[in-house]
């Protein structure tokens, strides 16, 4: 099952880099998502460059996508309308090399020596292949390719040839425009679209090219938006393309020359995308030509980025190499899903892949978030001001769902819903409360006012509004919040879920405590009673708080229930799931996380023990927050064991989807699993708190926060944990029942006892 | 807003037949259903001969349908994959009448008299039309049509022309097969089915015709379904056609000749229809080429039907010529739907239009067998005997819901779930049980042994192992059914629906009563300890059984909802109704109704005052047992108010549909209201037992039942009930506390006391 951590020899463990040591059949698609490169806007999938080689390769530009009318098989008022899925942009990895007449693929060639690599220090991407040809010539070919951040459409890719003998090559440079794309095309059957082709969604608008440049732009058939693609060829030796060739699907150039024995040619392909919404007046084709850059500056664009994450960014793991690259890897991928998003949303699977149809979802709220608070918080508010501008959209969803305020879609690019499957999507009104938490979060983490005093403050306003309507006072004088679907998707529809009305009442409290002026005094007042008297379910047989109203009355699965069941979404009719107690992830324990000081060590302690033995961990966002609770409750040997899996989940393709793409919510749950869960951080109390429970075979970790504009270095070992700080005021922090003062040229320290199983109460 | 019974002068009330005296134009689609003709095997709507008049016109055959592959928008395991739809057969009742070289239509012509009418008595439609044509002749137009029963599969029409001047005739003739089936059609876009055309669902096999006669075939593309017609055509003065067309889409004969002044000239159209199921050997023509009658034969055998129908099936109601109308034409209904149905499914429009797609429902055993088991035992048996074909499919189905025994699609024509949302769909296991309380009903009425210890045993015993694993033994020691909808579908996906439980409660207390080789003492003595610990939820506040666990903690209503937002489905998304107290319909009344015998006269009093108040009515299927419910607990103006909305619920098209066919339920309402409701009979007990309460306005109720097969006259009057029984062996009844026995020469009677409130339990 597992991939990369059951064969070290083939995936040799370094630091600093994964590494792929020998080219196998099988995985292929896996390998293609944990070798891809992105920086949040472009991604490219770690694809061989010969298209023999290739399994799944694409490359994909965050939000750019087709729309489709949502057929329902049995439709009802206010189901979702308006499919979205992300395009695969035309696709430039793509090369055929012939060498005195053999076309070199690793299917078909003699291969001496192979080696991939991504190297999280420069964000370069290296195939380098020794190859023994049929003419006897043996050839080494060094690809390389990185995406830019300073420009952030930019693409580079390098292709070296050196060959121990002289021989002719023959090498074709293509755009591959991708027919088969995988979106709902209702239209072929429309007669208004006679003529339209099955599949065809990128349609062309303009094609140039010559002398191995390109210029080319595309529309996506329903949604309009057009894509622009500017490409231009260089060869070291400056030998000239003998064939240009213009086409809607596939566009080529062609070299043939020789290379002397000993010596190394290399071409250059450098390419630049550019996107434009269907209103805007762009030529794409001109925007993306404006951006081209030499390659060797994308490179270099590249490494320079990833020195300044590193510097602030890097978490230092002090138990062995292999977790260490586990660990690096993960936050590598969090860099490529955000660092250039921009005001947008981040993708379930960030630019990897076109799983979950490249949509935006609760995940990046609630599991992103707290990493680009303390790492990236520009990019945290961009994240934010991606939502905020949805409000208008997210206005009229709640008049159609009977709601006051704003309802924002459970999975959308556009900002329109796309779930068509109501009960696991629009169900899920828990996503208005993730938003309005990760915005407060956002606001204590930096200190920023101004954003809190508008785009947090509408949030918080429009999303109380909502969750005021949604539920009411009843008869018991307590406020529910009915029908609605917890993050735990394996109940649906369900009355008072425990995580929904915790988030709900955070909500309503942090909203009470803005100021708009259209909020009277009498509409905060509602909001703080809703609050103070929210309902949370609380089962007296187990004295452990559940998970709705009814779900202690549910019958238990049954845990003979053979592995190959799993996940059972995938087996059983989700009436028979929605009917038993199991759980997907437990939104319980999460809800107990987030909202940490709501709880008391016993409580959290009860849930967990009640509830992890009873989730399947089917989603990839369960693992993370299992293990950072089993840590606070005093079971580090479950908290290492969820952490261990979280980390390897794509590594090791744990759950035989990684070919679909990155899960960018696990890989944000390893940061907090590792800030939040081993180090114990917990924030938006009066004070940054630490907890830690530091594994007892690590020797450490060492990370940094950037926290009110300063960074702060956090050191820890057994027995200790140092801060240092570089704010421009000072800042308190707690550790356990210690404060301390930590300021620039004030370092800090704090002595632990062995006892982890601290409480967090006081 | 209504139609029959706010204009009397168009409509005037007449016993025995439905008539209109003018035509007009609107509800002309709502017309052509209350016009309609059938024979439970076959139907033609009641649309007049010139399609320029035609609303909605159209043939069915109970069965005939068409499939194909639901998409679901988004898909899940077990999810309903295959859709299924009644089809329109070719048509015959289409003329093109030209005299004088003046098309006649009711739209563009002048007409001087008009009347058209269905006759209970004899199940003949005839429109009588007299035209001033524009030649200055006036012309009478009667069209007379009827089904056969003895012979089910055949249609016979005749059109009969007089005029008071010599006149000139051309008259076309046509079989018309429409092209626009209104089928879910993927297929165009499925590239091995190219050339198909969209919409083309009836591929022609075989077209012939010559000399006004034709023989044809189609199959439907995906069901494969076979049908042949064969059509003659005789002129009362021997006259022969000049031509016959034949066509896959419309088929035509046309005759053209002169009629002298006074003469009556009448073309008869003979039609015989047969069809086969794509594994059968039948060749369609031929078959129904032997079935074709004289078109007076098949008049004659209409009203020998009927005469012997009304003979034992009728229900004289003595509150007034109108009432007695909606009543006749309501038990009409009923004998349209059934009559020849055979071995089959009663679809939920009978065989009078295409609405609900030609499905089968829980309508059928719990709104129709309480009617066809005492009114035609035979029917009942075949109707049983179509759900006992059904369950090898049932058992799949149930092993793919994981659970044991059989599991009946909640809607369905070929046996496969055909119900695409599976909330409001597969969720009401309680169709099951629908299925054992009609299989138990029937055998209580008839003694039927043969069948009891057979197909009623397998009915009983299969859905009793699926309850048994459907629910669990809860930590309280009772027996729960979580995860089910039940009848209201207001809510869905509850836990302990009362109606759910107490009919499971039933179902499992019969099984055990069965005796079957392959179930063991064992099996028996848990579905009894399920029965006997049924968890039935109650609210202690308000006094009175709770239609779930969860329902009393509901949000109220908003009842200011206005007018316009009715029925709630149409315009609130499913998650705002599921979260309120509102009813579609009042699922605990009925359980009370259906298991009377298991609540106390207060216990029904209560539910039916706490829920009638909050039931929308927007279900046909729920006037008719709110008045029966009212009836027996003492509100009496409650009971006419709803029976009086229920008996006009197509006859004034008060819920807007009734285009897409008569409301069969809601018909066999109205027979239990007559019997159940007003006469109070109730039946599975002892012995059969009455309660009357008949209306303060009525002289009385008169009608038959067949019991143990001897039929039963009861006559209903204010101070009195009289049997009559001419059954081998004496019958016990009970009327409230009084037991009498009838039998033959032995008729009873007992005196009632004023007061209705009399409670039913002793």
């Amino acid at each position: 099952m597992a991939l990369i951590s059951s064969d070290r020899t083939r995936f040799p463990s370094d630091p600093w880099r994964v590494v792929e040591t020998s080219h196998a059949p099988g995985k292929a698609g896996a390998l293609e998502t944990i070798f891809a490169l992105g920086n949040g806007h472009l991604g490219i999938r770690g694809a061989h460059w010969s298209p023999a080689d290739a399994a799944l390769p694409g490359t994909f530009i965050n939000g750019f996508h087709e729309t489709w009318e949502i057929k329902h098989a049995e439709n009802a008022f206010g189901f979702a309308r308006t499919g979205q899925r992300i395009l695969h942009v035309p696709d430039a990895n793509n090369y055929t090399v012939v060498i005195d007449g053999e076309k070199l693929t690793l299917a078909g060639s003699t291969v001496l020596d192979y080696r991939r690599t991504v190297d999280f220090a420069t964000g370069i991407y290296t195939t380098a292949i020794t190859w023994e040809c049929r003419s006897g010539a043996v050839v080494q070919t060094v690809g390389r390719r990185a995406v830019g951040f300073a420009v952030r459409s930019s693409l580079g890719l390098s292709l070296e040839l050196t060959s121990d003998r002289m021989v002719s090559v023959d090498i074709t440079s293509s755009l591959v425009n991708r027919q088969d794309q995988p979106v709902e095309d209702h239209t072929v059957a429309d007669p208004r679209r006679a003529g339209r082709h099955a599949g065809r969604v990128l349609e062309p608008l303009a094609l140039d090219g010559s002398g191995g440049s390109l210029r080319m732009s595309w529309q996506a058939a329903e949604s309009k938006q057009r894509v622009g693609v500017a490409l231009d060829h260089a060869f070291s030796t400056g030998v000239q393309p003998i064939d240009t060739v213009v086409d809607q699907d596939v566009s080529s150039v062609r070299y043939v020359l020789a290379i002397p024995a000993g010596e190394t040619v290399a071409m250059e392909k450098s390419v630049s995308y550019a996107v434009a919404e269907a209103h805007e007046d762009v030529d794409v084709r001109a925007a993306a030509a404006a951006e081209l850059r030499p390659v060797a500056e994308i490179f270099a664009d590249s490494e320079a980025h990833f020195a300044r994450y590193w510097a602030t960014s890097d978490i230092v793991v002090g138990g062995g190499e292999e977790l260490q690259q586990a660990v690096r890897w993960n936050l590598f991928q969090l860099a490529q899903a955000t660092a250039r998003a921009d005001v947008a949303g981040i993708p379930a699977k960030g630019v990897t892949g076109s799983g979950y149809e490249g949509h935006y979802f609760w995940d990046q709220e609630i599991y992103l978030l707290p990493y680009l608070s303390y790492t990236n918080p520009g990019a945290a508010r961009d994240v934010l001001q991606f939502r905020h501008n949805l409000l208008p959209l997210a206005r009229e969803r709640a008049t159609e769902l009977s709601v006051d305020g704003a309802m924002f879609p459970w999975r959308t690019i556009a900002g329109l819903e796309a779930s068509a499957y109501y009960a696991a999507g629009t169900a899920q009104f828990h996503i208005g409360a993730a938003i309005a938490f990760a915005a407060n979060r956002y606001v204590w983490a930096t200190g920023d006012t101004e954003f809190r005093d508008h785009q947090a403050t509408d949030l918080l306003v429009e999303t109380a509004r909502m969750w005021v309507s949604l539920g009411f006072f009843g008869a018991d004088g307590a406020f529910h919040i009915h029908g609605v679907t917890g993050p735990d998707e394996y109940t649906a529809v369900v009355n008072d879920n425990l995580y929904t009305n915790v988030m709900a009442r955070f909500n309503l409290r942090a909203a009470a405590a803005c100021r708009r002026d259209d909020v009277s005094d009498e509409e905060r007042a509602v909001w703080q009673e809703a609050a103070d008297r929210m309902h949370l379910p609380f089962d007296r047989t187990h004295n452990v708080y559940a998970q709705d109203n009814d779900f202690m009355t549910l019958e238990p699965w049954d845990w003979n229930t053979p592995r190959e069941k799993y996940p059972l979404l995938l087996h059983f009719h989700p009436l028979v799931i929605y009917r038993h107690q199991v759980l997907k992830q437990a939104d319980t324990v999460l809800a107990m996380f987030l909202q940490w000081q709501e709880f008391t060590a016993d409580e959290k302690r009860r849930a967990f023990e009640f509830y992890d033995p009873i989730t399947t961990g089917d989603s990839t966002l369960s693992a993370c927050v299992q293990g950072i609770m089993a840590a606070e409750v005093g079971h580090p040997m479950e908290a290492l064991e969820h952490f261990t899996e979280a980390v390897f989940i794509d590594l090791d393709d744990s759950h035989n989807n990684t070919v679909d793409g990155v899960h960018i919510a696990s890989a944000g749950g390893i940061w907090s699993s590792l800030v939040s869960g081993f180090a114990g951080m917990r924030d938006q109390g009066l004070m940054l708190y630490f907890d830690p429970r530091l594994p007892a075979g690590w020797d450490g970790i060492d990370f940094q926060l950037k926290v009110r504009g300063g960074l702060l270095g956090v050191s820890l070992t057994h027995g200790e944990i140092a801060f240092t700080y570089d704010g421009a005021s000072r800042l308190s922090l707690k550790v356990r029942d210690t404060v301390v003062a930590v300021g620039a040229g004030q370092p800090a320290k704090v002595a632990l006892k062995d006892d982890v199983k601290l409480s967090l109460a006081e």
